[in-house]
């Protein structure tokens, strides 16, 4: 049962025009496995340096999360520094440093091997492979990816979504691996490379979802206050999978409403810095903006 | 009964990655008649010049579109020149020639000043003030706008926005009016000016539609084939107004309703150059993709 994510966790500079937050914790599998983690089990597979403050072990321990698969290594954790302007529709990225993400080998700890459900965060495709290689026939794989691998490693990634069985990426990652600005046409290519389903994100215009034969569109909840955006693909993913590893129901209409948890679980985590919303979350506050969306974007039938 | 709209009747030469359209039926006023007068009665005020091709009057007839108040003047018709590139959302201006549209004055002639929907569509906010003073007691009054007044006239503009119930820009115009990146932020600031309502167009990602208590969410229909995006705001426009004024229904649910009806007709016209699509859609397929629409963004509540 439950969910295995191999992705990165790293200390983060974030700047936005609000304020600043100085090496804090980030990376795509904390994100991931924080809002997954209100739903179902979840495991977390990663690297950290010897500087990696015992608080965030903490955190991770009183959600519950498995960090048997977070190695400890000598040296320094991945450090990302970033920026936002007004719009915080783009980051800048000011500085990566892959520190202990160098020479990452992620491995399955056997406690975590037959998850049900495998989310292939943005790392390396290569690396992505290597854990599918040492999964035990998972129900749902899922990966996403970044404009720096569909530039330096397009093979590797087409190999990787041939295997996969869900993409979520975003609408300029999508037109960058395709080739083609049209989103529907884009779709089709990448569904065409072997996975049944994928989900687009479109940051603050919401989310695109297609398979073959169906297309389903939901628009992020208009927020007032937007404080901070990282973080915010990884906790939808985490929302999206953890609905779904929780609810087992993988029709389409499990997967709409799966949508919607990933889109209430960004919403709130761009309300603060890191992943101080998450802290002080609660279920009860998760169900009633779902309910909130249910009205953001009913219409009735015509007659 | 009807709507009366006040905007341009233009020649348009556009140029797309798809093709190349000379001197062909365009402007504010016509996109939206020829959407408004699929659900109502319409009157359109504008001018047009000497070389104006009598089969775009002959369209005007087909549609029963009331002309008394298209004015004919000595000199050119209003052209405008753009080009968009292959991602299809900003059209670029190439030239504008005002024309005949310099020193229009528009007159509602006493066959349209009772109809009860007014559109002031993107004109001279000194025009649409004009015109607003001109009109008998209209049931509902919307206007349009642009980055050219919001900066060179934004006092008038915001004497316009007094005045009406509902004002329809788009997302880069409600930064502008309000230099605030938010649009939730924006969205209140806008109202506060007077108007009741605020639709917020957003091109291939949909539309915001807010009030003070009320905030809904359409996407745009995820088409595979855009050709030419030239009139989607008008059409839209069109679309909503004309359904809101054949229905009567100014409950927030006719309002959601009169939202995904503009969608529908901007979806249709982005399809082929011009008037093109116009001229050969049908009530049916109109309903049709409403009904998609529908199809597109359901989702089950929680239990």
């Amino acid at each position: 049962m439950g969910i295995a994510v191999v992705g990165t966790v790293a200390l983060d500079t974030v700047e936005t025009p609000f304020g600043r937050a100085e090496d804090v914790l980030g990376g795509s599998a904390t994100y991931f496995s924080a809002s997954a983690g209100f739903f179902t089990d979840v495991s977390l597979v990663a690297v950290v340096g010897d500087d990696f403050p015992e608080e965030h072990i903490r955190f991770f321990q009183s959600r519950d999360i498995n960090i048997d698969g977070l190695q400890r290594k000598e040296g320094k954790t991945f450090h990302w520094r970033g920026r936002y302007g007004y719009d915080l529709n783009e980051a800048e990225t000011v500085d990566t440093q892959l520190n202990v993400l160098t020479g990452f080998s992620p491995r399955l700890p056997e406690s975590c091997r037959d998850a049900e459900f495998l989310f292939l965060a943005n790392i390396d495709p290569d690396l992505q492979m290597q854990v599918l290689e040492q999964a035990k026939k998972p129900a749902l794989v899922a990966c996403d990816s970044m404009n720096f691998w569909i530039s330096s490693k397009p093979e590797s990634l087409k190999n990787v979504l041939k295997r996969v069985d869900l993409a979520i990426i975003n609408e300029g990652e999508a037109r960058q691996l395709t080739g083609e600005p049209n989103l529907v046409k884009a779709s089709k290519i990448i569904l065409s490379l072997g996975c049944g389903r994928l989900v687009i994100k479109r940051g603050e215009y919401g989310v695109l979802m297609f398979t073959n034969d169906t297309v389903f569109a939901a628009p992020a909840y208009p927020l007032e206050e937007v404080f901070d955006p990282t973080g915010a693909g990884d906790t939808f993913a985490g929302g999206f999978m953890g609905y779904l590893a929780n609810s087992g129901d993988l029709s389409e209409e499990g997967y709409r409403q799966a949508i919607i948890f990933g889109s209430v679980m960004a919403s709130f985590n761009v309300e603060d810095f890191s992943l101080e919303r998450m802290k002080r979350l609660s279920y009860r506050e998760i169900e009633a903006r779902y309910r909130n969306f249910r009205y953001l974007t009913t219409f009735r039938d015509i007659i």
